[in-house]
Formats: C-alpha cells, structure tokens, sequence
C-alpha cells in the first residue's frame, strides 16, 4: 500500500512509472458486456433483484459449466454476489463457527484473512514450499491440517505465483478435506487464464469443494464488481438468506451486462487476451533469470510471476521501494503474500501493461542491477 | 419471506396481488441519473476506483451537506460504499470489538442484527414504547445503556414506524454516548423523504455521530447498490483499510451515475417524488384509522405506516397470511421488525405503489374486515 502511494505520487509528480503492481489487466471491458449494460439502462432495468442473483444469469453461468468446462453445476448451486469479495466472505460465513481454523496458502492473496476474521475464523498459514515452487499438494495439506481446522482454501490459477494445479488432484483433496468434516474453498477467479493447459475446473472432478469465481479477470468486468460462487445444494439456502441480510443484492445493471459474459463474441475476445497475455509471460520468462531474477511458482496462469530476488538482495520490501525511487518500476514485495513463507526473498511482478511496456521495464531493471 | 414468497405465488398464478410489502418504490431511477451512467459506459468507465470511492464523488457528498443540508462535512469524512448494506458493514466493524453490545430500536430494521453479530458484537434490543409512537428519546436511551453497550442504532425517518426525530435531539443523544466511550449510528437513508418538516441532519448540530446513508431510497437507484457514510476524520483510516480488504471498491457505473444525483434536475425529480409519496400518505392517513387500524408511528418521513391490527386479531402475522389470501393484499407483519415490542399486535403498510392501487387496497381491507 505504502508503495502504491509513492508509486501514484511519483507519477503525480512528472515521472514515467512502469506499474507492474496492478492486479488490474491493462484491457478494456469487452464490447459485448458493454452493450448488454447499454440495453439493461436504455430498458431501465436497474430495480433490485433476487438475493442470489437474476435467475437468468445463475442459469447462463451454470450452463457455461456444463458446456465449456464439462463440470455438471446447475443453477440452483450458483449465487452471484457482489464481487469475489462477497463470496468469500457468504463462503467463510457459512462454513467456519467462532473459533474454527481456516488454512490459507500461504504465499497467497492476502485479503483472505480478513474474510476469515470477520466470520470469526482463525486464519493459519498453510505454508508452501519454494522446492516445490509453492505448490499446495495433497500430503502438505494433509500434514498441516490441525484438530480444529475447518476449511483450506487454495487458488488454482493461483496469485502471485501463477500455480494451476490439477482439477483431478484438488477434487481428491476436497474429498479428503469433507472426510474431516471440513470443507476446501477453491478461488477459480483466474480459471480462464490458463497458458499450457487448458481452462479446468475442480467441480469437473467431484462435488465436494465449494468454488469462487468473478467476472472481473477472464471476462474484464473489473469495475462492475460481480462474482458468483458455486456450493453443494445443501448449503445453498444458508447463503443465500447470508446475501439477504448482507447485501440485498448483487447489482442490477451490472448482472445484466455478465449475461453477455458467455456469448460467443465476448468468448473470443476473451480468448485473444488470454493470447496475448501469455505472449508476455513467455517474454518475461525468458528475460527474467538472465537478470538473477528466477521464477519460483508456477506461472502457469494468471498473470503473475512470483521471482526470486535473493541474489540481489535479503530485504525484497527495500529493493522493491528502491527500484521504484530509481528506476520507476512499482513491484509487489513479498510480504503483501504472508509472512510464513520468507516473504523478504521474494516480489511479485504482475504483467498488466503491453510488450514495449515491459521490455522498458526489463531494460529498467537491468540497468538498474548493473549499477555498482 | 415466506409471505413475500407466497405473494409472488399467488401472483404467478394470475391473482392480482397489491404489493404493499415491498421496501423499494415504485417510481424509476431519474433520467439524470440514467444519463450520467450511459455517458460513463460510453467513456469506458468501468475499472476499479479507489475503495472509499471517487474523489469526486465523496466531494459532490459533501456539498451537498454543506450547501443543501447546511452541515458541515468534509470529502474526507466520506466513504463510498456498496450499498448501505456495506456502510453498516464497516461501521459495526470499526466501532465494535467481540463481546461489545449494540442496543438496536425495536421495532427496527432487521438486518441490523445481523451486521452486529457478524463483527462480532451482541445485538439488544432498544426496546420503543407506543405509547411514545415507538420514539427514541435520550431518557430511554440512557436507561436501557449498559456497562458493556459500545454503540446505538437509530433511524431517522423510520422503518417502519416513519418516525422523525429532532436533530438537535439526535446530536444530544450522540454526545451522551460519546460520554460513555460509546457512539450514535444514526441510518439517514430516508433522509430527503420528509413530509412535515425540511430535510435535516444529525450532522448539521454535532460531529459525534456516525452517518449512513443510500443513493437507493431518495435518489432512486435502488438496484445499483451505492451508499456512503460520514465518520469523524479519525475513524475513516480504519474504515478505508477494510473496505479495501472486503469489497476492493464500490461499483464504479454507479458511482458515475450517482455524480448527477445532485444535479438541480434530480434534485427537482426527487422532490416530485416526495410531494407524490406525501399524497398517498396523505390517503392511507386519512382513511385507515377509520377501518379501525390506527398509525402507530410518527409516519412523518419515508414510506411507511407501522399500523396497530390488535382490534382485529391477536396475531399480525396470521391476519396478513389471511388477508393475502383471501383479500390480495400483501403486507408486512410485526415479528419482521424486532420481537420485543409486541409485535403480533402491528403490521407494516409500505406505501409503494399508486393511488390507485392503494384505493383499491383500502377497499378490500375494507370488505376482508367486514366479513362475518
């Protein structure tokens, strides 16, 4: 936060700064979703509507399912909520009573804490292992999952490592988490940003895992703030009676403009970015380790790389401040993850701005390091 | 709930149901409004704003309180947020540790009870007189204050009593509390829909109380879910941390098209809408005691009328699950509003549709109640 202010002042200021902060992609919102925002306010479509969601649209996501991704969800099983952040905290809320445990990959995206906080969780890190380029397996879930543990959560893409782990593999997990009367969370939210597999689901693989998605990364609805989750039946009407009390609604215009998610226009679109967003990480990819900056995760998804910066420095909070005061390139430090996972080692670069944008920051970089 | 939803059953079956249950008016988001948004989707407005809202937008608040409500509130004790829903969210959380209690008007809105317990507080009931037209005052607020009360809701207009209360009352009541380590929430959502007196605020006579407030009821942009709240300058730090962490940012559409919610044109529309609301009061005030069905509330602002139904029944909510059936005539019983104030003795009538229809309401009540 500190960073991104001083990156925003600097910039404030005259200079040219390279954002490689933003989780936020550099693209527009598809045409189609803004056409379909367009129509919804031309027919004044902005009452509210059920707490779970239009209808319409609970269908057309759990259709989508079906069709795209082959996983059997039916409608009654999705609820769209205000954003990812509304899903988690239904989710949190329905599955953790007062006192129950709540692993958290940890490096992972920070905000899930809190989520676990406010349903008066106990958050503990489950921490990952850069050997095995922090990647959540069976066994290390297995040997950190504690007596009053209740939920796990992992994301597949994952932030900041760009971890995709395989569908089959979390299923068994989910599985093995209900035998312990205990639930795994799974944050789809970049699930379309897939770069050597194709997109998958755990939900193709089992029914056991409750699933969190959005419509802010894949289809570019950042701003719009809409999400959904998918949950076994029986847990439905809990969350949906949480989202009445909570937020009366997802927004109107907004669910209307997602119906346009899943057309075939917005579909290709979607399609042509994640192209390009790949051509991107295969340039950095292959630049990066030639500076001393080597990929620990993954980066099999998403549009992160999470980079060793150890050979330059033990202080990845300090370097990332002094690139930024030097060079102009804002980065995340590691500690924006967890502190469990020797943070100080590591930095998050997210690729959110196009190709001549990043090759001035690999320049920047490089010339920066080269400085005696 | 489940009369609502036996409402729109019978409705799906072609009875002509009277809808004057529902808390959302029938009148459609202001053509000002409509326009700011189109112009923002135009643009391409649609990426994440900051999380306490565009600065622009907590500015254009603030005039507004200074110039039109004649307060003086700063940009900077403004926070945008998803919905009142969100406000309320914040403000249980930042001003409630686990364990504190939060004394809430009963009758009252419901869900406030629900974002109490969810940051971890004990809900109480402030439990209101009739024979006080269910009015808070300090001498009740101070008698039902206890050793580990942090915080008291009150509404003003009311749901469901319509009750208005003092500003000046209002800031007394806030002092009182902050005496005792403890603070005012007063919810303003109904805040322009007076009908014997102009507008007012509990800002305009003391800075102690914190403020919610929705673009949803006066500005008419129910389904697009923006509120905000007022806190004093020290509490806002806090607040923004974790609007940060729970919902990233409010929508941003909305919050283009909640820019022109202060625009002479709106203001004119909203006024209109008023002096129609202050008619179809006018009607039921006129006409319900005479069906032996006494308004208990002040029925000064918003829209609704909290009734006394004893001389009919000793059970509101089987005379309403009765009166939908046999009469077409959806209403609202006690029990939804707080348990602790006999409420199998009232009902509320929202008065939400046309005066036509609420004519035609008034005569099968009319006919219901003379049945033998």
């Amino acid at each position: 936060m500190a960073l991104l202010e001083r990156a925003q002042a600097l910039q404030a200021q005259g200079r040219d700064i390279l954002h490689l902060e933003v989780g936020e992609p550099d693209f527009p919102c598809p045409a189609p979703i803004m056409a379909a925002a367009g129509a919804a306010l031309e027919r004044g479509d902005t009452r509210y509507t059920p707490a779970a969601g239009l209808p319409a649209l609970r269908e057309a996501i759990a259709l989508d399912y079906r069709r795209r991704l082959g996983a059997p969800v039916t409608a009654e099983q999705v609820v769209v909520t205000p954003g990812a952040s509304g899903a988690l905290q239904l989710v949190m809320a329905a599955l953790l009573n007062p006192g129950d445990e709540a692993l958290l990959c940890d490096p992972g995206y920070p905000c899930n804490r809190q989520f676990v906080t406010l349903a008066g969780g106990v958050p503990r890190p489950l921490t990952l292992d850069p050997a095995e380029q922090f990647r959540l397996s069976g066994e290390r879930l297995a040997a950190q999952w504690g007596e009053r543990t209740r939920l796990a959560m992992v994301a597949s893409p994952d932030n900041p490592t760009g971890n995709r782990l395989d569908g089959a593999e979390l299923a068994e997990m989910a599985r093995w988490c209900a035998g312990r009367r205990g639930t795994l969370v799974v944050d789809e939210i970049y699930q379309g940003l897939c770069y050597d597999a194709p997109a998958d689901t755990v939900l193709r693989h089992g029914d056991e895992a409750v699933v969190i998605n959005s419509f802010s990364k894949y289809f570019g609805m950042t701003g719009w703030r809409l999400g959904w989750l998918v949950a076994p039946r029986a847990l439905v009407p809990a969350i949906e009676r949480l989202a009445q009390n909570w937020f009366l609604a997802p927004a109107t215009v907004a669910q209307h403009a997602a119906l346009a998610a899943f057309d075939e226009e917005t579909l290709l679109i979607a399609e042509q970015r994640r192209q390009m967003l790949e051509r991107r990480r295969t340039l950095l990819t292959e630049s990066l380790p030639a500076l001393g900056l080597p990929v620990v995760g993954g980066a099999e998804g998403a549009f992160y790389l999470y980079l060793d910066v150890s050979a330059h420095t033990d202080d990845s909070f300090a370097f990332c401040q002094d690139l930024l005061e030097k060079a102009g390139v804002a980065l995340t430090p590691g500690l924006d993850f967890g502190a469990s996972h020797q943070p100080e080692r590591y930095l998050r670069l997210a690729y959110t701005c196009d190709e001549a944008r990043l090759r001035e920051a690999l320049r920047r970089i490089a010339d920066y390091l080269e400085r005696p």
